[in-house]
């Protein structure tokens, strides 16, 4: 049996996606009992929750010595407001454990990884469920955290470096924070989502001074970019090799993760 | 005579507003010799040209000895992509003078006075004639460029610490780059417009881990922000001092700067 706890440490999902989500894991799963803390329907402004909530609930799961792995909820943001305090609560059991969540779950995600703690994933999230298509996400992300070698990005297999995968705009605050991983020698994949591409070339400006030293970059998918009142006049590719050059760092090619339904796993490391 | 060079690092203006200003000058400040470099009507993309042709107008304004400020046309995207390149071919002439603007404007100002080249200063630029009450921004600002002493914001008067002013998406994206400039001890005033207030917390949390050792922090205008699905849960003034009180910042009030005709001088130092 593995035993999935799902909390949400940014921002709430339903309970219909929830319903949405523990019936199609009883009726494909039956390997696995999936736990999903009542703070994920918590709504406090834009927050699941207050802090102290949100925090309190993500220790629970990571410290729950029977559970194997941490699901996180959905994105949106406030990860970064509680991470540094619930990880210096996290004790062995935290150690033993997947983390698994994209997009606002990357400030959970470095952390986690500079902490050494547990092993942090990149991919779906429970409220993935609403997408289009978002029914093989789940099914992608639940077949993970049991057999763990399936629905993995493909690039990984050919891939000699320790690798990670944050949105973008993610990775560009986390860099100078407490939260930040080193990230020498690693291939660092990105990914972004209704941004204008001057605020992706913004953030490709920022993110790239601090990657000095990783082995390459790669880029995911840049999507619903917002019309702006005039073409930016490169491409969200030509942007990342322009400031990739810039840095000297290696660009590597594309990844196949995004704030969609095909969004691959990439296990940090 | 006060003669200023205009260029446009970011962002092209059109003829019109030129000539409005142009006439302004004439009509109002006898004393001010206005040249507006032809490369602020130029288009490439989202620019006002490319980068190489940016970057060699504000050289040549800067490094231009008969020339007593040069004045930033309009914000938008783009100073970060030239700012490195252009500081680094600034001569003698270009440590005399006054430069002036603000939003994108900051990374170059933010360089500058990492460099310790010339006066850098927050205020208003030529673009903001369009602004409603406009006109009463391009007065504080050619008024400030001919005399230097009129126009300052309020809290200045009474300052101890030195100041420095920017935009917040602007200082965030400075953060552990090469433009950034060391602000221990210093008063920062930031202001943000459209940007949504889960975004300005954001920014914040991004911002004051670069802030350590500062004097203290300044709230400046958070304008237009959009209308989110949910509500925040606090307003601007709740989110700074609370990011300001997790970094051991002191928070020191208001601050009368924005992206608005009232967007007050502030001068750096």
């Amino acid at each position: 049996m593995t035993r999935i706890a799902v909390c949400a440490p940014s921002t709430p999902i339903t309970p219909e996606d929830a319903e949405a989500v523990r019936a199609l894991a009883a009726a494909e799963f039956p390997g696995v009992d999936l736990m999903i803390h009542d703070q994920c329907f918590a709504v406090e402004g834009h927050f699941a929750g207050p802090d102290d909530m949100r925090r309190d609930a993500l220790v629970e799961c990571a410290n729950d010595p029977s559970v194997d792995a941490v699901w996180f909820a959905r994105g949106g943001y406030g990860a970064c407001r509680i991470a540094e305090a619930a990880l210096a609560r996290f004790d062995h059991a935290a150690g033993q454990k997947t983390y698994l969540g994209y997009s606002d779950a990357g400030y959970l995600l470095g952390g986690l990884y500079r902490e050494r703690i547990g092993k942090p994933v990149h991919g779906p999230m429970l409220a993935d469920i609403r997408r289009e298509g978002g029914v093989d996400a789940v099914r992608r992300a639940l077949n993970f955290m049991m057999v763990a070698e399936e629905g993995l990005e493909p690039s990984l297999a050919g891939e000699r470096h320790p690798v990670v995968a944050f949105n973008l705009m993610t990775l560009a605050m986390l860099g100078g924070t407490r939260l930040m991983p080193g990230l020498a020698n690693h291939v660092v994949m990105v990914e972004e989502v209704s941004e204008h591409l001057y605020a992706v070339d913004r953030l490709f400006f920022h993110a790239t001074a601090h990657l000095g030293g990783i082995a390459g970059l790669r880029l995911g998918r840049v999507s619903d970019v917002p019309e702006n009142d005039r073409p930016f006049g490169a491409d969200a590719l030509e942007i990342a090799q322009y400031w990739c050059n810039r840095h000297a760092i290696p660009f590597v090619g594309e990844a196949d993760i995004g704030h969609d339904a095909a969004n691959k796993l990439v296990p940090f490391g």
